[in-house]
């Protein structure tokens, strides 16, 4: 299975299912994020492995937030506990890495014979997760070469991120901070409001804001049957503290 | 055929793409609606009729509208002209329930090892769904126990809903009236306007408002080359007369 | 491969995947736009040139941007360099017959039992496409005649069109203009702004605005790292000078 996780939707999303089509026909292309904050790569690092966690074995995520495309940054090609992880060396695969203690990196040096300057999902990142998709354990040595990790600007970001990263399509405001690691009495601060903790929406009265573990463990801040981001005025990069 | 229908976008669907994708490979999935109104079960339950009928018999409708998530209410799988409809009973199925006479119901009692609080579509239905897909004729014994289809909240219900039930993304306002259960020269009243019936767009001047029976069944109310809802003001939940 | 190309989404896009399944399983189906500008058949005839020129010999490109649906317009199948487009004759597919030369066309004469009066994406091209998406050379006799390519509305439009034809999801700004077409060094001007030309987002400083090639060969205009169309106040039908 291939699993789009990108901050660009239409036409390029279309774009790159024709690419997977193509070169790796009948494996299932999955689009998990074609939303993710527009060119926030440490936002989106901290929701990768959060997503990445439920899906197979074997799966190769083509992970896409790449402000720097058409520049000299690299590419990479990682495993981390039997998936794979196509993207750009930009922090953006960071929080995947570290979590999965040493993982298996390779630099991708393979171009295509036409590379865009602003397209590299489509043109590079997408034949790569396509040649990976069918078993690999190993990057094909003609696409590239093995490699330490690269930490780059991701080595100062924390093992959890105190901020806003996501709002989903109810208005829900997803932070980075695993819930798990949170404690079972802890209280977020956002925005100067206080949120207690709850165990679902439903527990609630129509209207109540509060904090829950989401259903893919990190720590969200909702309003039962309300947009909470746009009642608590939260958005994509606000800092949330634990009380 | 699995069909999705609910009112929750992305991350959400790619996660139960990937859930049905592992249970029932190679069984098409069709993204019918993943916008519907926000927590709104009376408005889609019938949109959810009027969009079934097209659908082959042996579809599989995973329909999920489930502000009651988390919650004691039960889950359901219904099987009416040769259709599955598989979601919460919070009245979602109600009026496919209705329509279809006396439809075989069951009530899902099966639970996966991780169930999460707030993500029973993923956790729960899709796997169910995925069960059914196979051409099932009965809910399989250790997923459920048949029972009658048991009304709830939309027992109160009427049989058509004179109101705004959807917005398309052209600003079309769909209500919730079969046009074949209108009066020929019926006219649509709704926010202070009155609507008089055509055939379709291009039999009126652009900029010109009418109400007309959309391509599926449904009394729809339109701007030529406009975008009603913005135009005439006019939003999910607002009441709609007939004259 | 079928390519979606339309104005429409949801619900209309899933209805017409459930058709194509019923008509050509296992065909994949690729959404490359169904977000198009409403109604703008002269916008879209300049973008699906830009866009189909990647997609492999045997595609069937379902475009429908069909103000004029119920009306007598035609509906048309075109073959054009070895890939389908199959749409309603409005200038929709202009640009792609004028760039083919002299394309086979036929007039799409079969109708379906039930057509309804504003959905023949559905009801008359899909099922068209489907028979064309197995290798035909040829559109079978039984659904329609050769023609002549019906030159209508768009034998006045231009080659390139200087105008703004869409605005992705990062806000850039997309225009009828084949950069190749274009000196070397043009500038563009819109809105009052004059953008001087670049290689691609990341050898500018964010907040910069210019103009570049983009990965389908159209001009377009944008900012590194900002929303172009918000920051410019550009929208799609804004005129665009060549300096």
């Amino acid at each position: 299975m291939i699993v789009l996780f990108t901050d660009f939707g239409q036409p390029y999303v279309g774009q790159m299912h024709a690419v997977l089509q193509g070169a790796a026909p009948g494996v299932p292309v999955v689009e998990l994020c074609t939303d993710l904050p527009a060119w926030n790569r440490r936002a989106a690092a901290y929701l990768l492995p959060a997503f990445a966690a439920a899906f197979p074995t074997g799966s190769v995520f083509l992970a896409v937030v790449d402000p720097g495309v058409g520049s000299a940054r690299a590419a990479l090609a990682l495993r981390a506990e039997g998936r794979w992880f196509v993207g750009p060396d930009n922090g953006l695969l960071g929080l995947v890495a570290r979590r999965a203690g040493a993982p298996a990196c390779w630099e991708v040096t393979w171009r295509p014979e036409r590379l865009s300057a602003s397209f590299h999902g489509r043109d590079l990142f997408a034949p790569v997760a396509a040649r990976l998709a069918g078993g690999a354990t190993a990057l094909p040595a003609e696409l590239g070469r093995p490699i330490a990790f690269p930490q780059g600007a991701d080595a100062d970001w924390p093992d959890d991120l105190a901020e806003v990263v996501y709002v989903d399509g109810f208005g829900n405001v997803v932070t980075g901070l695993r819930a798990a690691c949170l404690p079972d009495a802890a209280q977020l601060a956002a925005g100067g409001r206080l949120f207690p903790r709850a165990r679902t929406f439903s527990d609630l009265a129509p209207g109540a804001a509060f904090w829950y573990e989401n259903a893919n463990g990190l720590a969200e801040i909702a309003v039962n049957r309300g947009r909470a981001a746009d009642i608590l005025e939260l958005a994509v990069g606000d800092g949330v503290s634990v009380i």
